[in-house]
């Protein structure tokens, strides 16, 4: 039965990919307001798509910044299940622009790859699923079930205004169950269910000494230095073992069960060193780094800045110093808990001579486990399987998808996450990508899921 | 016979004050290669004044980046003293710009202060000396000493070439003494002679991981952070009391004796609280704030980068973290030793994971210090107190000027440091000014002193 949307793919193949770097080449940043208009008309594209195929109730939901698309099919009829589709059109900014081999919003095919950033991270995926919708609907005429679409242009800066257009719109999104394609592979062609999502949170600390740059001839040896002040918070949130030790911080977390190690040590694992560069990996003491990345709760520092970063030298004390610190979460951890054990520790530690504050960023997520073998998680991996030629394995990861506990909090239904990047894909990176055999295969494989899930 | 100098300074005030300030308006920032041009032209506003008085063989010595101006009045005779006296015609950056209340290089005078950046340093105290060798030479038709003048454009980025320069045309700087308006008072309209100044030397550090922007959800647990390293590193290099744990750090420097503890405790101190704005004062333990300030040395950070600093969040783990550092030294400190002395410690406590690189600064100086009581220094404490009307003050100071060293190095003669800043002038900060009464006052000490040291 999916024999002829399958040849529909073939044959088409290089009108959609053409179709689909159209979609990558608008610049859709969506933490950038230059980018506003850009992020509007990638909206835009994806509403004339989903017009095309023939979608009811096409339409952008204003949000007050970026704003939704929202489409549903509903003539699978009352019998049929409905997925709730989720996906977003907005990319991560572009810099350092200068480590881009080719533009970023000009796709380029290189070595089985398609480079530009969006590609893999998460309009490609998006793109893979309207495609799929075509190629059904043009062999078949009907699709094998109901759909309900839901693109966000905020996921890359939070997903701000999404939770509450979900609450305030239940009934328009309403669906048995939901599936979304923004995650990866454990390795390139080899199908993967993740059944684990970790948490996130994040703050941002800004240590401020004096009122202006201080000459430091002048003021060296009497007033404490914003940077160095900041440096002493920061090396007491976490210890060289990798072990973080801000208190509370790994309060409710359930250490991992001898069966979960194992399940973790059996998953085809990335080459860490090489796919990075560094010089040896490095994790929280007790845990391996596919341990600590999967299903350890992690604390990193994002970016900083203080003083003086420009060329040749500034021999100033600078006004004040800033840290931004996330943290990923794993099941047991609440994100506001977390926020305020980071709060407390870093009021409790910040010497005398300076002011600090903590800034909590909205953004938060819970982590998020399902079960493996849930009907809907195991017709996947049979569809995964089926595509790819290969047993289908299941993980947790690290990544955070605020929008899975949003559904899961408003309509406790299941989620499946189908993802078809790959550990080489630089998502957030200069130099994204996505292999073309994820974009074939992902494709069929979505192909076999709607029409087994109609084969009740 | 100072009497008719005076008189022609107080008449032609205002047009000497516009003439200092189309001196200020060229952005004579030499640590930017875009103001190449603007430090040119501030070298040939020299040269023409230098001109316009009669000096003799005025010239721009070129350098491999910005030029030094030489001139020499000999007229005095051969039985009269040679000055060198020597100044800078380059400024610090002006960021962050937007904290000026005025244009930077748009002099405006508010509450009887000069508002510009180089006001006070030096540009401003350049321009003093020059004006009075108009007034004596217009009044007295000669001066009263001979004049060498060393006039560089390189002071805020470290002099890179001067030493080279005053090595190589020993002869053409070759002077009785030198005499350098390049600092402050301790508070303003209070006379003060530094009779020290600390040295100076720097090293940047550069931590590098991951050869990619890595995303935290799928890397973090495996892979060292470079900003949590860089903390550490730079947290294990000064304790929260202010002492530098860098080994090797204080060998050679000589505790403070009482005698020196009490001349620190009788200068006129400055409220550091209320100047910079911050909580409180922090200072090495054992020394109080003025003790460390004037006479112990200092480890700053001056500047801190890596990873996002935009608006919103990028959750990564970045590629790579750096911090400025420089020191200020005192007597007994090598400024080498003192650079393998924080590189080594910096290899030492570098966590695995991670690589770690450290630039040490081409500049440096060695502390100086000089006798109080010398002739030279006593003339210009009587000078000072006549057009102070009071007392002045011996001071050591925490600033470093390289040139005081290499002149000392090269031409073994006394060097008188002779500064009319006030502690409100916010050197190298937004919003640089100088007092308008340290303008006047100042020309009038230096046509005092230079007439005294001609009454041999």
């Amino acid at each position: 039965m999916s024999q002829k949307a399958l040849e529909y793919l073939t044959e088409n193949r290089d009108r959609l990919l053409t179709k689909l770097n159209e979609f990558l080449s608008i610049p859709s940043v969506s933490t950038d307001s230059v980018h506003k208009k850009d992020v509007q008309q990638a909206a835009s594209f994806l509403e004339d798509y989903l017009n095309e195929l023939g979608f009811e109730n096409v339409q952008k939901i204003s949000t007050s910044k970026h704003p939704i698309v929202f489409a549903e099919y509903t003539k699978a009829g009352p019998n049929a299940p409905t997925v709730l589709l989720y996906g977003h059109y907005d990319v991560q900014p572009v810099d350092p622009i200068e480590l881009w081999v080719s533009d970023p919003f000009q796709p380029e095919v290189r070595d089985g790859r398609l480079y530009a950033r969006g590609a893999s991270d998460d309009k490609g995926q998006v793109f893979m699923h309207l495609a799929v919708f075509e190629a059904l609907l043009e062999t078949e005429g009907s699709l094998p079930l109901n759909v309900k679409v839901c693109l966000e242009g905020e996921e890359e800066i939070g997903s701000e205004n999404l939770y509450a257009m979900l609450q305030e719109n239940k009934d328009l999104f309403q669906a048995d169950f939901a599936v979304i394609s923004d995650s990866g592979m454990v390795a390139k062609n080899q199908p993967t269910i993740l059944y684990g999502l970790k948490g996130f949170t994040g703050i941002e600390i800004t240590v401020t000494g004096p009122d202006h740059d201080l000459h430091s001839g002048m003021y060296g040896g009497a007033v404490r230095n914003p940077i160095m002040a900041l440096s002493h918070i920061l090396a007491s949130m976490k210890n060289e073992d990798e072990v973080v030790t801000v208190d509370g911080f790994y309060d409710g977390v359930v250490g991992l069960s001898d069966e979960e190690r194992e399940l973790i040590e059996q998953v085809p694992g990335e080459d860490f060193v090489k796919a990075t560069g560094i010089t040896e990996t490095v994790s929280e003491e007790g845990y391996t780094p596919k341990e600590h990345t999967m299903a350890r709760p992690t604390f990193e520092i994002n970016g900083i800045y203080g003083g003086y970063q420009g060329e040749g030298t500034k021999t100033i004390i600078p006004t004040s110093a800033t840290a931004k610190i996330t943290c990923r979460l794993v099941p047991g951890q609440e994100p506001v808990k977390i926020q305020h054990a980071l709060e407390a520790h870093v009021k409790k530690v910040a010497p005398k001579g300076i002011t600090v504050s903590v800034k909590k960023e909205k953004l938060s997520a819970k982590a998020y486990k399902v079960e493996p073998n849930h009907p809907l998680i195991q017709k996947a991996a049979t569809s995964y399987t089926r595509a790819f030629g290969k047993e289908t394995v299941y993980v947790r990861m690290g990544g955070s998808i605020p929008v899975v506990e949003w559904i899961e909090d408003i309509y406790n239904i299941p989620i499946v996450l189908l993802g078809f990047g790959t550990p080489e894909d630089r998502l957030h990176s200069p130099n994204e990508s996505f292999p073309l055999d994820s974009y074939d295969k992902g494709m069929e494989t979505l192909i076999y899921y709607w029409h087994e899930l109609n084969n009740k």
